[in-house]
């Protein structure tokens, strides 16, 4: 199995991308094919005192940017290292790609060089995040801001094969994000994809309020990618808030500070509990090869994770069991004709 | 002043509801309104020891439930304790009217008895949530799901009005909830949006994205009733999971627990600091008369906080500070013309 990665990408590449591919490349039986200026990997390397043994270098000397306008990989910036490793799982030359760059250039390059799975209008960004209970996936965050019903159909299919095929999750319960539970409530959108869920060959579990996800109230998500995004970034913004409070109010004296410590153990064990570095990165489902979003800020662990996840995602044929489902949806279909 | 209440909705109705305007009349140069069973009502002030010296009682012998269609409000729930308020404050009998009952009722009750302001075509549900640098207002929470963009400019100008208003928030900055903070970011609605809001007399501060909001990039929170109710109750969740995920995480073990003791009033402190109890309720902005959302599960204290919203709202004349920036967007769109 090959991985093909982006050196460059993220706030700390490419030094922790070449970390966590370090330790990523002891663990897994996959060989990591780094995209990139190969002279900065090495030096990152070097820094880091770690071996590229094994490794393989795919030379791209240009870099898209978080500034750059996404569509600009398709052009100004098509021979940079995220479409080089794009290009080169499109031509089968790797088995998954993953990212830490530009989301928006990622979803533009993989749409255009990876192209969707046959069946698959929109793929779909979609993180894995933090339940009161264990973990959730939510699609779409942000790839599509504009959907279809049926999208959302697709949607929920795709996030099934992947708590299923990667997380182990039996027969996923699959919420459609609503403002209310009754069928009915919502607006136009989640309305018609309300009935066409509960046609689909998934568990669905109805409409489900934003307040039931993070106490456990489904294992995938649904919804359009405007909402979606709201819902990922806020859901950063209030871990965020909570960790700053909370430090914020425990140094306010002496006796609070010695409690601070007493607890730090608590403390980690919550916030990794909370930590999206645990969970890798958030795949883009429904394309022909996976294609892994690790998050900006990643450091050495999240890298690791992230290709790990790219591993799984491989292994566990997660876009084959995204095709047996969507056959058995137009099975479904056929009959009802 | 006088301030009517509901005596009846919310969880811990009618005794919480009794024992806050108790706490409430001591304090506020108001005169309280109890509408509801008298016989109830009385019970509950017994039970609790309080006295209604100085209240009065409107009688309403019939209660809209939070499973009750919101519509029979008009219909079959015409006399609850809910409508019974809602038209004392729409023929002058009270200057504001408060509920902890069903959203979706007092929403509609209110259009109907109370009516919207001159110029404003939709009410906002509009709930003051807690951030890092202090507190913002979200409107629409809820009650319009599907918005035109010319609402959104409203809900700005209400809710712009209410921060300086009531919180004393001198030029508020308002953000339109987006997926990405550049201008063209977003759906069709918020495009649209951002164009209105640019020419509006308020201070408007671009797209914002949802991370921002809690840590304090606004005071005001502009947004479609959908995507503001995912984003009201994706607040409570996460703030439910973490004060979960802690106490689970503080009692693993007796340092822990001796840990979690010491740091107890930094706890409090914090959980306070995220306490929707401690801001009051969510105001229907937009309305004739103020009326104010009291949570489902107010306790006294949160219905005191309520009381003394509802007394701010009529003191600090929000309505008139409404109209007034209302005139002045019909004073720039009459000059453009």
């Amino acid at each position: 199995m090959k991985i093909v990665m982006d050196a460059h990408g993220g706030d700390h590449a490419p030094l922790e991308i070449v970390k966590g591919a370090a330790l990523a490349a002891k663990e897994f039986d996959a060989t990591l094919v780094l995209c990139g200026r190969e002279a900065e990997i090495r030096a990152a390397a070097k820094e880091a005192g770690v071996s590229l043994d094994g490794m393989e270098i795919a030379p791209a000397e240009d870099v898209i940017g978080m500034e750059d306008d996404p569509v600009s990989i398709l052009k100004e910036h098509a021979e940079c290292s995220m479409a080089r490793g794009l290009k080169m799982v499109a031509e089968g030359q790797g088995d998954a790609f993953l990212s830490a760059g530009s989301t928006g250039a990622l979803v533009v390059g993989s749409r255009f060089f990876v192209k969707n799975m046959p069946g698959i209008k929109r793929a779909a960004l979609a993180p894995i995040l933090p339940s009161a209970c264990g973990r959730y996936i939510l699609a779409d965050a942000g790839a599509n801001v504009e959907c279809r019903p049926d999208f959302l159909v697709k949607f929920a299919i795709m996030g099934s094969a992947y708590m299923s095929g990667i997380l182990g999750v039996e027969n996923p319960r699959v919420g459609l994000l609503c403002n209310g539970t009754e069928e009915g409530k919502g607006n136009k959108l989640t309305q018609e994809a309300y009935e066409l869920l509960k046609a689909a060959p998934i568990h669905f579990v109805g409409n489900l309020e934003a307040r039931e996800a993070p106490l456990g109230g489904c294992d995938v998500l649904v919804t359009d990618g405007f909402t979606g995004n709201i819902f990922l970034k806020l859901s950063e913004g209030m871990g965020k808030m909570v960790s700053n409070g909370l430090k914020t109010a425990l140094k306010k004296n002496p006796v609070r500070l010695l409690g601070a410590a007493l607890i730090s153990g608590g403390l980690k064990e919550f916030k990794k509990s909370l930590d999206y570095k645990e969970t890798g990165g958030a795949p883009l489902l429904g394309l022909r090869c996976p294609v892994i979003k690790a998050h900006g800020s990643s450091d050495a662990k999240a890298i690791y994770n992230a290709v790990r996840q790219a591993v799984h995602f491989v292994r566990n044929d997660v876009n084959g069991r995204i095709e047996t489902m969507l056959q058995q949806t137009e099975q479904q279909e056929k009959e009802k004709e």
